[in-house]
């Protein structure tokens, strides 16, 4: 299989390799269910951070409706699990979430800047890869699905990003986003072996 | 005030004594603010129980549901709070969920029926205290509000059970409901003096 392009996404360094793409299709059941875990995961990080900064107006806000979008999608791709008789499951995460959770700094104000670029990082990475699934799907009706959620998941990395500049300096928060992009990158650099939204 | 009569909800063995109204109806900023804390705490309980057993498909997809409903209740709530000028702020719990947490045996298969009928019995104290908000707050549009959210509490008490059932034998889920409502009253039987949901 040849992939042409791969788009370029606002965020990230490096595109993803087209070798992720195969890996990908030819596993589309096991993307499936790590997808699954991906929507479910998105949802605890944002109510997490709701937990953490409980006095935080504007970022209870954004996290609120991401959170339920999240879980939305989590329901939504659950239900192609059962369409696909793929039984629910759990599965080992890839080394990038925990990676790229390391790069939090402990000590605020770092912590929250940091927490809220990482998010926007993961949520553009996954934006840009179930586009590629989207694009490259050899399913019709899974193809324009995944099309349906990428469109919705491009405003989270934005939201993120936002949330970043209401309580930190612009300039700081991009200077943090460039670090923490060309570290994404890196950690994606050497392809996870097993099938993952984020291998 | 008098308050005439309390509404029995099944589950629960005592009522809720008529100085918890009082208290609540004295302080009902801090209620509101209280009342936001608890569903995002709801919305949480849900989530970390859908961490917990990813492979129950049922528990999932019930789960999932419940803890969409509690963020857009959150949302809700929040939505008040800010038309009353009431900020966004940390509040102290009351020993109400720390005291019913405790009685969550620690194996399983005990764990996950306790942790579904305590889960059944905060959301049934929750829906009958929101109910007596409802049903005595002198604010008539927010007296609207709390009895608009108490019917949709009302399922997700129901929810809990049936959960129950669908992993656990109906006898033993009963007999358990019955030892952990006996706690639950007994808990609440000495008023926690701060105003909140669950004082």
């Amino acid at each position: 299989m040849t992939i042409a392009t791969v788009p370029r996404i606002k965020f990230l360094k490096e595109p993803t390799c087209p070798a992720w793409v195969e890996l990908a299709l030819n596993n589309l059941d096991e993307i499936l269910l790590d997808h699954s875990h991906c929507e479910k995961k998105a949802a605890g990080v944002a109510l997490n951070m709701m937990f953490r900064y409980p006095a935080a107006t504007e970022l209870i806000k954004q996290l609120t409706a991401i959170a339920k979008e999240e879980l939305e999608h989590f329901e939504l791709v659950n239900q192609w699990l059962e369409r696909k008789n793929i039984p629910l499951a759990p599965l080992n995460a890839p080394p990038y979430g925990g990676k790229l959770r390391k790069l939090i700094r402990g000590q605020e104000p770092e912590r929250l800047l940091d927490s809220l670029l990482i998010s926007a990082l993961i949520e553009a990475r996954s934006h840009e890869r179930l586009g590629l699934i989207g694009e490259h799907c050899p399913e019709p009706e899974l193809a324009t699905f995944y099309r349906g959620l990428m469109a919705s998941e491009a405003r989270h990395y934005g939201a993120y990003w936002v949330l970043a500049t209401t309580y930190y300096d612009v300039e700081k928060v991009n200077t943090r986003l460039d670090e923490l992009a060309i570290a994404e990158s890196e950690i994606l650099s050497n392809l996870h072996p097993e099938p993952r939204i984020h291998s």
